[in-house]
């Protein structure tokens, strides 16, 4: 139930035609359900925020086009397909024109479509990378912030051996509104970053390594360990996690 | 915001005080709030169910007895106050007479008191327990079954040392509406009762044990991957879950 | 050995036929092997219940026909094949025709055949399910249930993104006398659902999502410590096991 | 070596003083250890930051004292002890008057002592906890955000138990510009919370409860695999930390 | 029931005086509880096992007492408390005097009971221990062995350290009928006796060391994945475990 | 070193042609070497026990072939290839006829071939499983056990949905000399027939199954905490560690 | 900024061309940068260590060849390829003539291909493995110490079944200056030689064998629970690690 | 036996005091006992190595002392006493006076006494750690190496808040010919050293921190999966085993 229908309900009341008792009857169902997050919703969209996002696997690709099909149909801010095979992508593009396809080649799908990107956003966000096999995640993340609106500065592999590209970055670090850092193996890139910038820093471990990395826990265990305080985390791979947090970050 | 509250904001709309645009500013932000979960709580109340618990570790004695007696003061179902400490009991018994104390020696605290216990319900409760080290968390399963209106048997140390206990009990669990299955080590009977009887089966695995009973662990997950089926399972040493869970599955 | 085996030999006792020494001889084997359970089956078919279910991953096609056939010949309830592949399912139906196949995709072989379906029951169960992935999982426990008679009422995707489903479920909800809650990722629907509902809920974790969801075991954590009271859970990805249950529960 | 000793440097390599050799010799070493990070430290400053935090336990009284009078000798942004024992507490004291004194009863030693608290900051944070429980972690956030210039607002005791306290916070939820949710259990607040809100939110697992909660495990799982998207975690009990992490996401 | 019930119930039935129906009626019900596992029972006096023991850990004195009371007064073989504290043995022994006290230190309790040793059997047992710190364990088994009536061998301390003293003992291995290996640490020591003797050998982990010794997992890894063919293994500290092991193997 | 070279070489002492310090020198290296471990290996030969067993996965079939033709050419014991894939089969016996192959189907390569069986063991050994699934290890078991010169019963299904085999094989159980059960899910068959024999016990836990069955860790966990006084337990799908095991405990 | 760009900056310095703010605000910054880590490129150059080296799985061919023709063009150490597949290797190998390939069979892709290698280094390494099953992790070691400029001696198969060869190899043992053991399973091994060799000894575990050997975890604990004094443990399968560290302890 | 032993043996079959046969079947026996290990002790010996070293807990006083005593009676290296609580330090200087004592105040005894230390050893030993609560570990490592003849130079507290001690010591990181860094959490100190220095690092994971630092099992892991090349890692809190690889690393 939307305002409007609030509204003419109380007109209903008022002008007689509904019952306080009937009303009551109403009132005492619909609100949870609509008004409450319809309130939310209307946040969100003052807010110019993520969106909606579609989770593509396990979804055959009629539902995926769908799903984003409907989604498109109310007015809002973006629309994602995360993580799309490319039967996905041709469905959802084929019902739903105009998404811009980012491949990134993460969790299996391997692509990220976007519908209708926010208008943009001024703040600075860099995301930097320990390795060039954490870029799958990465590029998801910087495709999801772009969609949502920034233009954000992709640096990659900045770990140990490339740390010298991390210290070229010095100016974009220290610029940063915020950095998200992307790093499997031991994740120590977290720290160093979280030591050298006051920036909200979101890290991002992944499954990248073998052996000890333990498909991601061991970065994911040493970021939320780490002695630079105030670093936060999200899930194993989660770069689109990454984006949507500083998306409620930022301005 | 209650029904009356409504009703009156519902005629004072239809009377003119209250304009649309306010009544909706109010009705867009209360309903989430009151109405929704005063029919759930209503709810509650009409199947005459669990009521309310207090956790008492973590909480000052006069923190448990401020609670105990704010849920008290309004009309309902049972309250209860679980692994409390002799003084968090001593606290809450002063200020709300009249709670009937069980020790149980589970969870350091080691005592459960009940107030104001549910009307007796008909259904027939079988709680056993593989060991006698496993009668703690038995005990407080049976102290709130009772709290909730059963009058619950309980049947100790029938692992593979007793086992002749629960044959000379198989009357009993033929008969029962719900059986609890206490275990720790490798949980072995609640296999053994869930593959006997086809009343429903609540399974609480303990912390008993030591080396490779992992605390509870073992227990926990060779219930959760019982090839008897139906099973269900509550956390380790949650004797107060199975018998709310019981107390959701019988009238 | 069945009763009238037993007869046979007491009244052999009573003609002299049988000397006492060797009717002892004899008893002291038998029942532990027969009588003992056949008294349990005889208490499961007066229940109407879950009947025999036939694992298929690991057998040939031919072993799970013939498993099939051979249950099928004794009278009682349904028969299900479970998580069958084409060839499984084709050589079951081949020899024993008239069963029911569900599509379900979970667990490879992906298809759940059931004959010999119980009578109808009247009690009304909800399953649940947190988001789409979860479908497949969601789709063996109400064909599982079908089987034993539910006419169990299916809402899919209430997780967060869509929780608005849920709401629009509430009448259901608030009807059911069981509810099932199939959730990957961090399965905080069980915890809300089980706040919400005072009738029984078995939450099913399931193994979608990636990372930190870890196959599943972060939802089963979950399930396992929710503060709501009573929920109830089974193993991962293990919507047969919470059809079965539910069929304990209701009657 | 500061900036008055580095163009110190220079001009006595313009007046020839200082021969190029050794001038490239000396920078070769210096920057490295004092300029590169001088900057970083600059820039905290301007942030007006978290400043300096010691963490007590495993150190001697002494030892606390000192290192606190060492860090206030230098002009700059707050200090804090944090989950000091009273000997610790005194000692700091009795060296370095002034500070504020929370107990705090998180991680043994329970009290955070503050020293020259940042200038106010207007922006509104709020910290919720799902059970009292967790009041001692999110005792100690809230003593961090405030010596770092925070006001935040502290509502305590919001799971599904106390979930209409929340509901009466709907106003301050929607207004916050960022959101600390502390919770142990199944930590499923965090995802509620971050689907109601768009602002930036900080969850927080904490080691209470028992069994199943594993210490804080089951709470970190969950929060990590969260489907609200954009929430990020810190580590286990660490109060400390998210305060840190809002003092980096807010000017 | 035994047999002289049996019997009895039988004579019943061909003098008259018991009807088929109600012979047929008790005898579905008995032979499950009663003589399935009389036999088993029997079968154990005939190998004068292990008899029955008691863990004293959860029990009060008086229980611990009373337990060990009520199986001395069957005829039968050895009856044992083990991990009792000081007040368990005492209670115990006070009202069934004549045990055997072995202080073993493992536990919390410390202290193993025997009463009615079985008689003694030639079979030639080894333990062997990795370091001091796995004495208790060593030593509960041993005097659970020596109340199964064997003479074991101790020989401890014959880690890398001292593996001299396993070198000095070749012949007592050469010789040994079966050998109980019990290391903490890595458990190599395992390993190695699997490798020297082709004797039975079972492998009990213990949970001395620190660190990455993880109480005792590692070492329980360690031997489970033992390249020494044949190697069995028991719980962590389960030293009574293994001599019931060993007197299950041995005449 | 063998006998007769160390024979020799004391004669060499003897006669003079070898010098004592020479004498030594040689002596300080080999005996560690050879002698040693000759007469381990005499020792085994004596007990004509397991022989040599060739773990095939990872080798190329070249690889295979020739450690195995190398092991036969040292008269002896059985020799075994254990998981061969067909290549590996094929090219084994290509160079060493007269292997007998068994397909198991465990562990991808699924075939174990052995070749000089011992002679025949007249102790009977049964090996039961919970499941038809848990057919390759024990197929594995049992073809090991042959090699190594038993006739053991294999019993299979024997879990709770088939414990009447079990039971029907109760003289089987009672007459065995040991009992290998091979169970995965939670492994619960170990404990029943841990009690009902006084026979040692091995428990192999295996990999069936899914979701809570944690590839066989929670068996593996739940029969190394097993209540069943005396049972052992090998590595996960170790059928061969089993029968290994087997061939050392009896004659 | 090199030394060249330094002295040059200084040179205008003193010559006025750059004003000391100007100089300053540019030494600032480039430090940190440059020369840090210059001085410590220069410390690697002189040891001739291990130089640099490429992961490639997860790089396209093309990026693999980039980055290695890249790393040519400075004089400098050997450069390596690791863990490549075909593609990779061939599309390096087009771009950069003259390196040595070795396949491996470690990591999917399988070979390791050095450029440049480092000049002969005398120090004797032995590498050991326990089975044949390590050595594709060996080989890998082996290839780095010999891009390193090692000779090292490689033993195969020396665990408890092939003992006699690590003792045919006690003389090399022996005279070895750093030991690298390679063992999956349980890794006793490690154990082993570390308590015969006073040289330094690097554990390898690896991820062969199945079930409880839990894909190297075992034997990585094994190793790390050594009581062996003095042994160090690179992660799983990292054969990689182990020569570079190797290379780092040797002249 | 020893070598005067040896060579008697020799010189009676010389004689013909001693015949073939029975000299073959003495040498069967010792070598593989003494010789062999002799001769590795020799090798220790000429080391001058870590010498023997007795782990305290456990151990009663009287057992310190006694084993204490009995390795000082014997020529050699120096002999340590770890983890010592005062009664087992005054029992093991009463019965061997002249141990140094360490005050280490790790593993809850708290003292290291060293007898006999080893000749002074030049190289340079660089001890790192992150923070002032690794100090006991730290000091435990120290300790070793100066009884083992070095004179390490131990640098506290360098992790991100006191990375400037670390680079006010880059001299002696340089100039080390060993690095041990001892660090809690997430232990990305050792990363960082690793890329710094290209001389040997031990790494030491310590249990300090709280909640997701898991007793120093993500510090573990963390350096396990380093991408600094090359770093070795020994046990948790296990600096004594630290100092023992550096001990067999340098001359």
């Amino acid at each position: 139930m939307d305002e409007p229908t609030l509204r003419q309900l109380l007109d209903d009341v008022r002008s007689g035609v509904l019952g306080p008792d009937e009303a009551v009857s109403r009132l005492r169902r619909l609100p949870f359900a609509d008004l409450g997050f319809a309130r939310v919703d209307h946040h969100r969209a003052l807010r110019q925020g993520v969106g909606e996002a579609v989770y593509a696997p396990g979804k055959t690709p009629g539902h995926c086009a769908g799903i984003v099909e409907e989604l498109l149909a109310v007015p809002g801010g973006p629309v994602l397909l995360t993580r799309a095979d490319p039967d996905q992508v041709a469905a959802a593009l084929d019902r739903s024109p105009g998404g811009t396809v980012t491949a990134t080649g993460v969790g299996g799908g391997g692509a990220l479509v976007a519908w209708r990107p926010a208008p943009a956003r001024p703040a600075r966000v860099l995301v930097i990378t320990a390795g060039t096999a954490d870029l799958p995640v990465a590029t998801e993340c910087v495709a999801v912030l772009e969609a949502t609106g920034f233009r954000p500065l992709l640096v990659a592999d900045c770990g140990v051996a490339g740390v010298h590209r991390l210290l070229a970055s010095l100016d974009d670090l220290a610029d940063a509104d915020a950095v998200v850092v992307v790093a499997g193996m031991e994740g120590a890139l977290a720290s160093l970053v979280g030591g050298i910038t006051g920036a909200p820093v979101v890290a991002v471990p992944t499954s990248t390594g073998y052996g000890a990395a333990f498909e991601g826990v061991t970065a994911l265990l040493a970021m939320l360990a780490s002695c630079a305080a105030g670093l936060t985390v999200v899930g194993i791979d989660n770069g689109f996690g990454a984006a949507c947090a500083v998306a409620r970050m930022l301005p």
